[in-house]
């Protein structure tokens, strides 16, 4: 059967001050009425059903991930005693998954994406699935590169795999490639062989954990104990503070022989920070997206969320402004990265009130 | 006797969110840790007697002036039914003090302006204070310009009664002259001849009332039962609204023959908009002025006025940012003139709570 892996233990803080510890960017609705763990699962219905869909968040966001999440199985949100990046989440999904079903494959989202076409996502999922029943095989989901981003990975595919009729397929991935500088981003698209890494992964649980086995066996060793044994959280504790915190893409991807890449032509943003909220908003006239009651005099190209008071915004543009009921920010929207630099400021500080 | 006027009817909305019609301008600390009328008061210690102080101020200000001002005596607190610009407010507070003593000299102060040296000022009123006691003489202080401002009005008087020792001296009023263009302001600072109008005043109550008998007769005559008689709020509410609202420079000054200009050569500001309140505002690093809890990173020049909230301001320079309960205002430096037209959409929009 299908399953689904939502990766949910992030705690962004780019989106400080309406994103804090308590409530990280997957638990808001930054873009939309759903929030963007909500939006992650509705994406999936009528390809993969509610009962077959698990998330792996921290223990501490289980109760909100609960609440958001009221149709997915309780006993399918499983917990990280401890955040050790991408390899040891999604081995302890995969042991628990094949578990139930040996002949489980599993679809790994992240869950605080953005992706606007549904159907074109079904496609390349399915397109996907197909692929990775190949014995062995990982299947990972890339994007058409728009411009030569230097925010996200690439990865590099056999372009004789395009298939000439412009049907999608699965390619074979020659490299990974990390953030590049903008002329290195400029000529991956030249090349047009190049596609961002969008952190989505499809795979037969017992692909994965073979692979995990012979790459990234400390990792593997971490976990072996699940191989067939009932849950038991002292050990998974275990399991998680002896592990090594490393990513799937450099413990298993650049390092597995069968691995490819479906290219997916849908819009897709990892939605990063405001300025991509501001991107993917609604504009009304002059280019302002409001949420809230703002009023705009001289203004234009500026993202405005209020929540409970009247925000006036004056001969200005460009700029984001976020009003929470304990902090404020106001920051040009070139500026966003820099948000972070606030927040560890504020640890710093010792406020922790505000983070 | 000398006796102080001080003008507090204004509503000024140019301060909005922080001033609003219950609290306008000159009863805000804006400046400093006094508010605008109680810094007014305190400038004239040692010059004027505090009993001898009279403040004219709309009957919904009475209160708040009781409050600020406890040493002022209640009695002197004079309430306008109906606001009706400078000339009428002037010539009740002249009927009402000339009645408590026949040979008093006023001097006439607007409540809402900063001054930085206080003994300066007090040469000056010095100064116009004796000029005053010649007989009809009216006395207005000027401020000798430092830059060609265009949000003031001129005065004009004669180079030939300039002290040839420097010392300060009243000097004959040529004209007055309304709010110039950029181009006839540098034409006046250059001529040497011309003084900013501050909307200071010096004269005999005799003087100002029978002034005001020849020039513009409608108002003295709406205000001629005071001479006299007791208090009677009917008659006076009657007077206010019969009188023609009519400042005191166009109605008397620029009509009258015998009016002198003392050039006060004391830093003065009127505090017209919240750039102005910056430039008076001491900053820190990277030019910003900072008022309650605020974080700037890469962020110059900017005034934080923040009160019970967090403000964060990252990647903008130049910008206004005041933070209030139940509104908040993000605006350029260069645009907070424009801040009246944002409480006039809120009126046409009925958002008064906000006003």
């Amino acid at each position: 059967m299908i399953h689904a892996v939502i990766m949910a233990g992030g705690i962004g803080s780019r989106f400080w001050p309406r994103s804090r510890r308590t409530s990280p960017k997957q638990f808001l609705s930054i873009v939309g009425q759903n929030t963007l763990i909500q939006a992650t699962v509705a994406r999936l219905q009528g390809i993969i059903p509610v009962e077959n869909i698990h998330v792996v968040t921290n223990e501490r966001y289980v109760e909100t991930t609960r609440s958001q999440l009221p149709a997915v199985p309780s006993e399918n949100i499983l917990a990280e005693p401890v955040s050790r990046n991408t390899a040891p989440c999604i081995t302890y999904a995969a042991f628990h998954i094949h578990r139930k079903d040996p002949d489980a494959t599993m679809v790994v989202l992240p869950a605080d994406h953005v992706i606007a076409d549904v159907s074109r996502f079904h496609e390349t999922l399915k397109v996907g699935i197909a692929k990775s029943a190949e014995e062995q095989s990982l299947v990972t989901i890339g994007i058409e590169p728009t411009y030569p981003a230097t925010g996200y990975g690439y990865i590099q595919f056999d372009p004789e795999d395009r298939d000439p009729k412009g049907n999608l397929s699965a390619l074979f991935v020659r490299t990974f490639a990390e953030k590049p500088n903008l002329e290195t981003a400029e000529r991956f698209l030249d090349s047009g062989d190049f596609l961002w890494n969008s952190g989505m992964f499809i795979w037969r649980t017992d692909s994965i954990l073979s692979a995990v086995q012979q790459h990234i066996p400390d990792v593997y060793d971490s976990f072996a104990w699940m191989d067939g044994a009932e849950e038991n959280l002292d050990k998974l504790s275990e399991s998680f503070s002896s592990c090594p915190g490393i990513s799937i893409d450099y413990g298993v991807m650049e390092r597995a022989d069968k691995v490819y890449v479906v290219p997916g032509s849908f819009d897709w943003s990892d939605v990063g920070d405001w300025k991509a909220v501001y991107d993917l908003s609604e504009k009304g006239k002059e280019g302002n997206a409001i949420e809230g009651q703002a009023i705009v005099h001289d203004a234009s190209r500026c993202l405005i969320s209020a929540q409970d008071r009247l925000v006036a915004v004056v001969g200005l543009n460009d700029i984001v402004v976020v009003d929470t009921e304990d902090a404020l920010l106001v920051c040009h929207k070139n500026a966003t990265q820099r948000i972070k630099n606030v927040v560890d400021y504020l640890y710093t500080q010792r406020l922790d009130d505000y983070v």
